[in-house]
């Protein structure tokens, strides 16, 4: 390696340049796109037209099987974990989790265990002097509305390794191989805890001065015209709302009741004193779950059911497939409670431990869960705030809508996202949960394993708001 | 929960005012105490003395036992691991990684699992207006030099509930109640991960005004006294630098090859493409490594030896007891590149796996290895970079010294820490290595898993040297 490190009578280095950490001319980017409303391609009030337009032409039809028809997955010998005969895609097997930092609690549950690293990607591009960013109309099987607006590409190892066997996942290339000077975000940020066994992706926004064809399902829009979309239900797909979550906004406030420190340090102390192990188990030996012929489901009937389903037709890599999703049994309910504090809005974060995580708990929103599943307890066994949302008046929603989780692995997932304004709520809220600005939230997303997945809905739905309301952030 | 929620109608909430995110105040704070060569209480000079003096009057004894005398410790039936029959502590297990993003390795090896997070703590209090940090001469039975300069507070869950059936760890509570508003730095950070199973402490400092009575075996430093010990030989211990690595300094440069934004997306892609998989394995089923009287060592001889001591005398809570200890086999290297660009001091890091991570890769340094392992290989097999170090002048030596892995861990594990000037290196390394600023890195140390141990330690020493030359950072 000695000509590497090079000696003083080696060639004169490249040229090159020391920068400022930060680009603070990207954030005023930003800001501006998130204030244009009107975008250089489409108008927004065109884009439900066209999403119509795209889903006759690339119609899903989904119908639930046996699991006896799934022909290239099986249940294998011994686990009974569900797994595609290629060892590629995913597997359905068993965690065991166990938490100990208080009444311990121990349970056993199916979940999807993927360990590659996929790639959400979105490309931006300036027209006219405003970023434009290339969603994709795409579909996905388990949605209810099966096409929405997705990141210009999202695709698993096996996608762009092409094990599905079919075409290019298109546009990849800005993504495996970026340009490390258009990077605009890019990390790998954690999936459903709950559902998934300690599964992220690699979330990116990257530019491109690049000449882009047309292409049929897809369009330019601005950050504006998404916050728009943002306020439809089932528009915005999970992975493009996890991935607007990454958007590097600029903090205008002038600070936060707690400072950085401050919170970093609640949440490391939140993570000690957390005491949840999980591992992964054989699905055939899961308690507490009744295995049928089309289901595995609870014995309670609660949480989710594992369910098979076949895919004809659509815009997937391939023509007609059939494959397992997780079904929830109810719709989820995920709520920030805000405030403002001197002027500047607060969300309650929590501490949320799930079982799938990778380490211990993750930043989650006020109140998430499924509210039919503690429908048959008394109030104060439910989870804290839920009853706080659940009957706060029209007057204090300060945004909602329903989106689907992602159609790729989950059969009919839908959550209501809510802010909910909660102006008189106590600074001192109980132990597990913490106000924090919207902004210290963004500048949290630049690492991973901090806001768990539907936290980054809610925070690209307040960015949203913010920029709906204000005309920009 | 509706009157925590509150209503229009309920008292007013507690007075609050928004705080900036960042207090620049402490940074300067931080700069003083590192420009303060001469504290309020002990001459940096007469710390040795001090310490020789703590040595005299708190001898331990360690000796090699076989593992049948341990008579706390036992090889559990089935898996051969070796656990505490009080069941705390740790455990000495087998690991299995798989690495598979190039040509596939796989090695089975002993590990130490631990999976409660410590506590290593450092309180700081202002005398004479500058920042004083309170050390601890704390003996460890594995150390060469056992009695080292530790944190106020280094405390394994187990100790701090009193599973030793020893005293109460001193000062505890600073640190497990922390006073938010006197937080300094408080993040969960990594352990080696090449001893450890996904192993991480808790890294505090806290500022006190309280009245800290005058104990024989503490004393009040500056950074810059502990810059000044940061260059001798095993005088501060892995705890105390890896603490010392989080001290939140000021950038003080114009900027970075690198932004930051673009420093995470490389680190990003590197985590993405790496494929490294590590699960426990019962210790008596590893392959490759031979199980004796005394030790279990690799059939080779190479990496470490698992062996037992026993312990008498010092100033641990108890009065002697004995137990396992990882040994390697020889002494450890870890070495930072380091050129200007620009004028800012920049060091090349590299993204590195390690079977006991939690997450693939952590920034480490250029060359971290025990070169003995390498010695038998052509230079091409061995470590990039090396020899490069290895052969580096003295007149490119900017940092060097010696120093000591965990002591209650790790017997006779030293290694030596370099920084060297590679002033003409290129500025395009290879692929897995990339250029950083030191306040890069003390940005990423606010967050746990990206710098390692060893990086965490040549960090500590960087900001040592630079308090060193320049009177401050």
């Amino acid at each position: 390696m000695s000509s590497w490190t090079g000696s003083p009578s080696a060639a004169a280095p490249a040229p090159a340049a020391v920068r400022p950490r930060e680009d603070r001319a990207q954030a005023d980017r930003m800001a501006l796109s998130a204030a244009t409303g009107k975008g250089a391609h489409i108008r927004t009030e065109d884009v439900c037209a066209w999403l119509a337009e795209r889903r006759r032409a690339t119609a899903v039809h989904v119908a639930r099987i046996p699991f006896a028809e799934l022909d290239e997955w099986r249940f294998e010998r011994g686990t009974g974990n569900i797994a595609h005969r290629s060892g590629r895609f995913f597997t359905v097997e068993g965690m065991q989790v166990t938490e100990d930092d208080g009444p311990r609690r121990e349970w056993q549950q199916p979940v999807i265990r993927q360990p590659e690293v996929g790639i959400l990607g979105i490309l931006a591009k300036e027209f006219d002097g405003v970023l434009h960013f290339l969603m994709q109309a795409k579909s996905e099987p388990g949605n209810t509305n099966p096409l929405q607006l997705s990141p210009t590409v999202q695709a698993t190892r096996s996608n762009y390794t092409k094990a599905h066997g079919g075409t290019d996942v298109q546009l990849i290339d800005y993504f495996v191989r970026p340009d490390r000077d258009r990077v605009i975000a890019d990390v790998l940020q954690s999936e459903q805890g709950s559902w998934f066994y300690r599964k992220s992706n690699r979330n990116m926004i990257v530019e491109t001065a690049d000449e882009i064809p047309a292409r049929d399902d897809f369009r330019w829009l601005t950050l504006g015209q998404i916050a728009e979309l943002l306020h439809e239900d089932d528009v915005v797909n999970m992975n493009a709302r996890s991935v607007l979550a990454c958007v590097p906004y600029r903090d205008t406030a002038p600070g936060a009741l707690l400072s950085d420190v401050q919170l970093l340090s609640w949440f490391t102390g939140e993570r000690s004193r957390r005491d949840v192990r999980a591992h992964r188990i054989p699905l055939a030996s899961v308690r507490g779950w009744k295995h049928g012929v089309e289901a595995i489901e609870h014995e309670e009937g609660r949480y989710f059911k594992v369910v098979a389903v076949s895919v004809r037709g659509g815009n997937r890599e391939v023509a007609g497939w059939n494959q397992p999703l997780i079904e929830p049994v109810g719709a989820g309910l995920a709520a920030f409670l805000v405030r403002e504090i001197d002027g500047v809005p607060h969300v309650l974060v929590h501490a949320r431990a799930e079982g799938g995580f990778l380490d211990t708990v993750e930043l989650a929103p006020t109140v998430q869960c499924t509210p039919g599943d503690y429908a048959h307890l008394p109030a104060a066994d439910r989870p804290p705030f839920l009853d706080a949302v659940l009957d706060a008046p029209l007057s204090r929603i300060r945004y909602q809508a329903v989106h689907s989780e992602e159609g790729g692995r989950f059969l009919n997932a839908r959550s209501r996202y809510l802010a909910v304004d909660a102006a008189t709520a106590s600074l001192d809220p109980p132990p597990g949960y913490a106000w924090a600005t919207p902004a210290q939230l963004r500048a949290l997303t630049r690492h991973g394993h901090y806001l768990n997945m539907e936290a980054r809905t809610l925070l690209a739905c307040l960015n949203a708001t913010a920029a709906r309301t204000r005309g920009g952030l």
